[in-house]
Order: C-alpha cells, then sequence, then structure tokens
C-alpha cells in the first residue's frame, strides 16, 4: 500500500493518499479545493486512478476538493452517514469497511466535533481522525451541532480503544506535528489526560476559540460537496 | 527505530526525528531554534534523550536549535565535512557512518546548494536530502558558496544511484509534499528530468530568486551553531 499524507498549509488540513499500486486504484482522504491540481498530478505521476474521495466530516475550515476531483476524475465521493452532504454518492456506517484491494478501511463514529464524523482505521495499523482527535488535541465543539460530550466519549471509548502502536494521522496540525500513536495521546494529550467528561466539556466551553475565517463560506459549500456556494445562489 | 517528520511552517523546514527506542535515544537532524521547546516536549514525553543534532548544511533560511539544544540536553553537535561551524562538536565526512543502537546513518557528501552539505541514508531505507533534492525540486544555488553543476553532479551520481524505493524525506517543501521516492524524483523531478548538466546550469543561472529573507541573520547565527548573532557583535 502507497500512503502519502499531504498539506495545504493555508487551513493546517492534512490530506491522505492511499493506494493499492497493483490495482493502480486509490482514496483520497479529506482533500482540499485548492490543492486539487497538486493531487491530480501526483495521482498521474504515481499512475493511479482516483476510486474514492472519502471525508470525515462537512468541513469548516477550508473548501472540499472532492466534488471538483469527482467532476475531473469520476471518483465515488463517500461521507459520513448523516453528514449534510445529499450531493454525496454514498454515505459509510460506523463499523462499516471500504475496500480497495490490500487497503481496507473501516468507518468509526467519532462524532462531536460535528454530530456527523468518522474517524478510519486503514488496515488496522493507522487511524485517520479526523477533527475528532488532533496532537495533543482536538477539534473544537462550538458550532455545526458539535457536543463536548459526545466528542469526550468518542475519544475515551472508541479512538483510546485502539492498540496503543495505532498511528495516529489527524485532519489538521498547527505545530509542525505530523503523527503521533493512540498511545501517546492517552499519555499526553492535554485536553483528555486529568480530565473526566464534565471537566472536559467545561474546558471545551470556555476555549471562546473565534469562529474559522472560511466558515460562513465552507460550511455551504461543502454541503454541496465544495462545488457550489449556496450563499450565492 | 521511531521516526517522526516535524515541520516549521515559518521556513516551511522539515526537522527528522530518529530514536532507538530500546536504548531511549534520539538523534535531531536539522532543528530550527523557534521550535526548540516543542521538540524537547516531544522527547520529553517520548522518554527519549537527544545524543546527536546533525546538520544537512549551514541554513541560510532559518536559524538552527542546534546550539540551544546543546546547551539545554547536552547532545553532540554534528556537522558536515568543511562546514563554517568551528563551534560544532564534530564533523562527519562522506560516506562515514552515525550509529546509535538500532539506527544507522550513512553520510553522502552531496554539496551544490552550498559548498559543505550532507544527505543521510538512514538504515538504507530513507534518505534526509536536505536542501540538495527536494520534492519535484532541489535547493537553489546562488549563494554561500553554491554550484549549479556540481549539485547536478551530487544529485544524478549520488541520490539518483539509491535504490528506487528509498524514501525521500527533504529538508524543505514549499507544497505539501512531505516524502517522495528516489524512483519518483528520477523520473518526475523537472529540474532534472530531460536536462543534462549544461542545461541544468543554465536554468540555475536564470531562477532569479530573491535572497531569503533571513539570510544575513541566518547564515552568521549557523556558523556559531545558532547561539550567538556574529553581526551584533
Amino acid at each position: 500500500m502507497l500512503f502519502r499524507q499531504l498539506y495545504d498549509s493555508q487551513s493546517s488540513t492534512y490530506t491522505y493518499l492511499l493506494a493499492d499500486l497493483e490495482l493502480k486504484q486509490a482514496i483520497l482522504v479529506d482533500p482540499v479545493l485548492e490543492q486539487v491540481e497538486r493531487d491530480l498530478k501526483l495521482l498521474q505521476e504515481l499512475g493511479l486512478s482516483l476510486s474514492y474521495c472519502l471525508e470525515t466530516h462537512i468541513h469548516a475550515d477550508h473548501i472540499t476538493g472532492t466534488g471538483r476531483l469527482r467532476e475531473l476524475t469520476g471518483c465515488l465521493e463517500i461521507v459520513p452517514a448523516n453528514a449534510h452532504a445529499d450531493c454525496a454518492n454514498r454515505q459509510i456506517q460506523d463499523e462499516e469497511t471500504l475496500e480497495l484491494g490490500s487497503i481496507i478501511i473501516e468507518a468509526i463514529a467519532t462524532p462531536g466535533h460535528t454530530d456527523s464524523h468518522m474517524a478510519y482505521l486503514v488496515n488496522g495499523e493507522r487511524v485517520l481522525t479526523g477533527d475528532a482527535l488532533l496532537i495533543r488535541g482536538c477539534g473544537r465543539t462550538d458550532f455545526q451541532s458539535g457536543d463536548a460530550g459526545t466528542l469526550y466519549d468518542s475519544v475515551t471509548q472508541k479512538l483510546f480503544t485502539l492498540a496503543d502502536t495505532t498511528l495516529v494521522y489527524p485532519g489538521h496540525d498547527y505545530r509542525g506535528h505530523t503523527v503521533s500513536t493512540i498511545g501517546e495521546e492517552k499519555s499526553w494529550n492535554p485536553r483528555f489526560v486529568g480530565r473526566d467528561r464534565n471537566d472536559f466539556i467545561q474546558f471545551m466551553q470556555n476555549l471562546n476559540l473565534p469562529y474559522p475565517k472560511k466558515m460562513m463560506e465552507a460550511v455551504p459549500a461543502n454541503e454541496q460537496c465544495g462545488l457550489k456556494m449556496s450563499f450565492a445562489s
């Protein structure tokens, strides 16, 4: 399996390219609209065709590249069950698997940052955690039907029950980390270590973060797979 | 072996953490001064002591964290042979190896971006290419005794003779790529594909890039291991 981590510096977003090198077929997880050209070029250079674009959730901080990639490659667009994106080709349910040759992806429902969010466990060895679990952090819970208690349960009861050696590949990083492990996050993530559910809820309620700059544009666009700005219609 | 890629967004620099998990000893390659606190925290969380800081070359675009890390941890500071950094504990020669438990690093002299530059081949499977070879690019050759013909020879006669599957981890990336392979770069690096030595020299001579913003500060500082600004003395 080929595994590539790609970065969008404007939104600090990680996109992941997974490919079966025998089938020459690929999956992109959380592509970014502004990086579609880069990602297509890489696929072409590696001799890969794009089978699926997979979203961890409906993003608020960048516009997804998925709709544009579907237009250009004919890939299928997969979003988490109950995501507000009727444009998608398919929804993926909790515990459902997506297979592409040697790649087996298991969806793990991890709501809380948004009410519909999946982490994706790849071949049992690495988990793409979207915005549920970040390296030494976690996604915010104050919009898009986010809920701190729900996120606490997702992280502590779902992600933290994976093997300690599981590699953690997040949806964002703002400090230059690229990868961690479940064991490390259980020991060192300051959002969860030494905080029970109520402490966590209180902590998240007091973050008082400004809204993402692109939110008013990104959320409606992403509900239409990044293709059409609903506020402009 | 633990291998971590770390990123400094201001200078688009990659730092690499290598560690032998039995010895609990680590090496940092090309640390950045502004990230010393992050890197120390990560070492502490992983239960690692820092044995060596290793430079690929004297940088012009950021101040190294090596001197500060040596002050704080007592690590040894290793720079390429003939680097202008008398402050270092040790110079490493072409083809010399540095061993730390299960980690075997082979220095590969790859001058051209600067007149003293090493790539580091780690356990024969991944090469930290510094600024000699970037993903689909290469370092510039118009200052610090850089020489385009020398860089062409370093890349084509040294790095491109490694196995095609060797993973390429560069010193910088400006487009969000994190890793490549020697095979990919031989096929797709636009600086080298379809260009002979003379074409490459001409191409590099015509880049007309502005000097790095930090150069007047970084080069003299890095010649003193990042500790003292010589222009202020």
